[in-house]
């Protein structure tokens, strides 16, 4: 990529995920916060209806309407899937006003911490990972690249984006520590974007520490989808540990503990996020990897 | 009272919190669990409808349902009050199966642990209060009694009520620990009332230690109803602690530190409870109190 001309900083994907709504209203009433000389910074509130309603979407999960044909018949219907088509001719890369970059800002209810989310493992955006990550450094990095999500995401509209995601955070809450947190990081990728943009970008060493995306584990539940167990007590507020097979993984409602059945070390990721009870995902395991960008 | 017949234990009264929601659906699927000699349990998900969709009400809180009139308009198209309703007609006073005793179970995104919830202070609640606290000392005693709320409770179909309200956890998600403690709880109460039916229960001594409801305070505003501010970060999480006039108590999108300006020492409560944000409720100010109950 030679130049960043557009970032779009979008926050309210998912309705209910306070920060980011509440990042992007600081930032349009003080425009200048994201003002760079090199490039010109957008705010978007992905999904304004579900911010009313205080809910994740309305219709459908926004960051999951980006694969849909234009004409699929229930975009006549579904609000998200008009609102991922609206965003598409917008900022996507033959709308009206193109982005080179987008910045998406999530919350979860699991104990992240402080998270980049990479979709894809081209070489900016691991550079940009790596500069944050040396920062600081106890930034955690995922790599969804191989998980499938890379294409139907509001971020797939550009090759070149990332998502930050921050917790524990209950749906529909703020919570200081974590909106500073991304605030700051947003800001640290709005300043090295306009060091690159200028060829002053410090350039990180390779390789890049990072945990790939390699499955999930849904809950034990019954026939009709009720739970039958929870997160182990362990676990719980434990992700990026390392869970080795035959370790505690779930408590069943009636107290049987229910160990992990895999055959290798993984490293859990959104465990009891609340949003993915719905997606059959109790938890996302990963693998540590390096990633070589040189 | 001379004796307590049937107890209606409830879970679901808010359709996304999950804690009550699966206690109930594991003492519907083992009902030996909650039988006891000398009267019948009877179990109730209170907003079915709510728990399908996984949130807390549909057209109206069903907790603030229970004071409209039974011919008051809205009743013919909101869920919630033809919900109340129902409750009312079959459990009530005068109702079908009228109930003496009502646990009615409860999560918050506060840091509450595991925390009892008096809506009066009459005799019995008070003894067995005081009961639970001598044998769980870890529990928190909050008595509503002067908030205004003992009329429209779900609870308030019958004098003789108790919530449990057991946090922090996230709505739409379940909590190991927090289950464990919820379910340990209910059997402890289930078996106070089985000894005092037979003029055995353990007689606590007077008076009971709790924190009294005084008032609330809401979020800075905006005049579109948007917060300006959050709970500061040494105020989250740290529920029931001395909140001094002059201490943090929020901090603004644009940094700036909000200090309590009460003239007395509070100890607020439902600190940052995700429901309260549309209620105009950041947090609840209690005092410390004793109840003599002899």
């Amino acid at each position: 990529m030679s130049q960043i001309n557009r970032v779009l900083l979008v926050g309210g994907t998912h309705g209910n995920e306070l920060i980011g709504v509440y990042i992007i209203q600081k930032f349009e009433r003080y425009p200048k916060l994201v003002q760079r000389s090199s490039f010109e910074t957008v705010m978007l509130l992905g999904n304004p209806r579900a911010v009313v309603a205080n809910t994740r979407y309305i219709d459908r999960d926004l960051n999951r309407c980006f694969a849909f044909s234009a004409d699929d018949p229930r975009a006549k219907t579904e609000y998200e899937l008009q609102r991922a088509h609206e965003i598409q001719q917008e900022f996507g890369q033959v709308g009206h006003r193109p982005v080179d970059l987008v910045i998406d800002l999530h919350g979860t209810t699991s104990n992240v911490g402080v998270m980049l989310i990479l979709d894809n493992l081209e070489p900016f955006t691991l550079q940009l990972a790596s500069h944050l990550s040396a920062i600081q450094p106890n930034i955690k990095v995922y790599s969804s690249a191989n998980s499938g999500r890379n294409q139907d995401s509001l971020r797939s509209i550009t090759p070149y984006r990332m998502g930050i995601e921050v917790g524990p955070v209950a749906h529909g809450t703020l919570h200081a520590g974590l909106f500073q947190s991304t605030e700051q990081l947003v800001q640290s990728i709005l300043s090295y974007v306009d060091h690159y943009n200028q060829g002053l970008a410090p350039v990180q060493p390779s390789p890049l520490s990072a945990y790939q995306y390699v499955g999930s584990i849904d809950y034990p539940r019954d026939d009709q989808n009720h739970l039958l167990a929870m997160i182990h007590p362990q676990l719980q507020f434990n992700d990026f540990a390392a869970l080795t097979p035959g370790d505690p993984i779930f408590l069943s409602l009636d107290g049987q503990i229910i160990s992990y059945q895999g055959d290798a070390v993984v490293y859990p990721v959104f465990i009891n996020e609340a949003a993915y009870y719905e997606k059959g995902v109790a938890m996302v395991l990963t693998q540590q990897k390096t990633y070589d960008f040189e």
